[in-house]
């Protein structure tokens, strides 16, 4: 005979958070904090570039807080070893579960801080103060955290929410170059999966958001946080629609670890979203002149379409099967129908794709 | 001017678990499991404590399983080193987001494979099949989950709820004496915040608890379900009445890192339980007789009731002052007003004691 005892978790209220955008706002943030977050201890979660950037002088003008710097900077920070040390850094502060951590920097610092603050004493709340292209126009909204391991990218992490977002689109001026486009990727890849007016007006204003003109990139994060907030809403911890923000991201992900990082997030992701067209063609989803209109946005960007040359096919593969939505260790794939439209199969908005239809594409990307 | 986006996260739906008591159940267990989690891929986290008392053998049936084995065992497992252990593991086994961790064992491997299965790929579910009193009684239930720092304990954690829980009340019956009589703490300590009429039970049948009949052990699991269950339901996440199963807890974490984990948790959280009951004295919350009545139960349990000689108090004060729930690098203490009953002020658990309190009481202990 059995016992028996059923323990009831109760439903856990909506909540919700605001992004605030604005431009040349970074040196007003703090006396905003201190207004919406009074009663928490602060702690600071940047890196070096933010640093010299003088960034980091900007938001906290002249207060002493904690920080915790990243160096060096980038994505071969994202380990356990940089998680570890962040929170030691909390705890030799006496920091408890009245801390707020504030993440001022591009995606690999919000990842970093995100999942600091999702373990860190059970987890407390974040703010993300995103200054990147990339971070502005996606990873700063949703509450996705991660760390690599030394198998793959984001095998550890989780979903945490942020308390708020406050975008300062002048904080992407001192991003070099190569960067700033890279992160304009995550642009493209919304107005393809969500938008067709969107890609109108990207492709039609692209001069004057690679001239950096503050009211085209406001208008812009704020198409991008209407875009990923809405798939965010309808899906917080990625059971089924929030996938299609994966568009070009599963072959992007094993590009970007092949690559050993040396491609940024979102080169990768172009690589991957042409993938993605490819295979479109090859399943014939794609009608005529669809491929090479991203192709063109893309290379206008001045980012990568095609595989670099020293990449082995069979590498890449063993990278996809180790994906993180890897099921019986294949992933499914995001495809779109037509510009601004998933394609979807039963119901599901990712879909099977044969292995050999995928080791064709790559041969031919 | 600033833009602004708002965000909302729908509530989640209510969720919850069945516990599952009954002596001699291991050995079928694995197909209850292939009922009730049919679809998931397994993977298993232990240590060798349990595969040396057969245990391990005894839940697979000879299945071939993918496994983790904590060695060496204990409380010094619990490091960021042994979790990403286990992530690699999990990631070489080529297993994805629909795996099913399921821990065999104590709160320690409890409290790893619980942390883990919380980060790996953002989250995937667990089943815990405890197997030591203390875990039978206590962290088996609730979600909490956690690894120390070099610093402090359960620096890094999150609240992960379990799938189910399985108890098999006859694998007490490999622990050492020690551990069985530490683990039989976290029972006193339910009854002296829950339930007076328990605690009368436990001290009628402390003799067949320690003889280990096993419907008393059933009986007394039940009762530690229900009220860690009916706490946990109440507050799930810890923000205010779930602090009450913290009794004995603000200075026997502090006891337990003094000692360098050479006390057992339950041992460290019997003297404890004395310091909070001296509290109460110097706070005139105590009837007479009531300390005694308790010291003589842990007596009767052969754990501790003192501190031991070699540990300096101004160390466990500078312990005390890092502990995960301090505000203000302080912690509030639950204490009871009378037995079953938790002493509150201004309607908190958890309240205010001067440091010099706790200083003098540290001093006798």
């Amino acid at each position: 005979m059995m016992l028996e005892h059923k323990v009831r978790i109760p439903a856990s209220p909506g909540a919700g958070y605001t992004i605030s955008i604005g431009t040349g706002i970074l040196g007003a943030l703090w006396a905003r904090l201190e207004a919406d977050f009074g009663r928490h201890s602060k702690f600071v979660v940047t890196d070096e570039h933010l640093v010299s950037a003088g960034h980091l002088n900007t938001l906290l003008g002249g207060r002493d807080v904690p920080a915790f710097v990243i160096s060096p900077a980038g994505e071969t920070a994202k380990t356990i070893h940089t998680v570890t040390s962040i929170i030691e850094a909390m705890e030799k502060a006496y920091l408890g579960r009245d801390t707020l951590v504030i993440a001022l920097g591009g995606g690999t610092v919000g990842d970093i801080a995100g999942f600091a603050a999702a373990i860190f004493k059970r987890g407390v709340p974040i703010v993300h103060i995103p200054t990147t292209t990339v971070a502005q126009a996606d990873s700063s909204i949703g509450g996705k955290t991660g760390i690599d391991s030394s198998l793959s990218k984001n095998a550890f992490g989780a979903f945490w929410h942020p308390a708020a977002v406050y975008i300062d689109v002048a904080t992407v001026g001192t991003l070099d170059d190569r960067q700033f486009r890279a992160g304009l990727v995550e642009s493209v890849k919304h107005a393809i999966i969500a938008d067709s007016q969107y890609l109108d007006y990207l492709e039609a204003n692209l001069d004057a958001v690679l001239q950096q003109k503050p009211e085209v990139l406001e208008h812009v994060t704020h198409w991008n946080c209407k875009i990923k907030g809405s798939v965010v809403e309808a899906d917080p911890s990625e059971r089924n629609k929030r996938r299609i923000l994966n568009y070009g991201h599963t072959v992007g992900h094993a590009v970007e670890a092949a690559s050993g990082f040396e491609l940024l997030h979102g080169e990768a992701v172009a690589v991957g979203i042409i993938a993605a067209g490819m295979i479109e063609e090859q399943m014939q989803l794609c009608e005529p002149g669809r491929l090479e209109r991203i192709r063109g946005i893309l290379e206008k960007l001045g980012v990568p379409v095609r595989l670099p040359g020293n990449m082995a096919e069979e590498n890449l593969i063993d990278l996809i099967k180790r994906d993180k939505k890897a099921v019986n260790k294949w992933p499914r794939f995001v495809l779109i129908a037509k510009i601004g439209e998933v394609y979807r199969q039963g119901g599901q908005y990712a879909v099977e794709v044969a292995p050999d239809v995928v080791m064709n594409v790559l041969e031919r990307l």
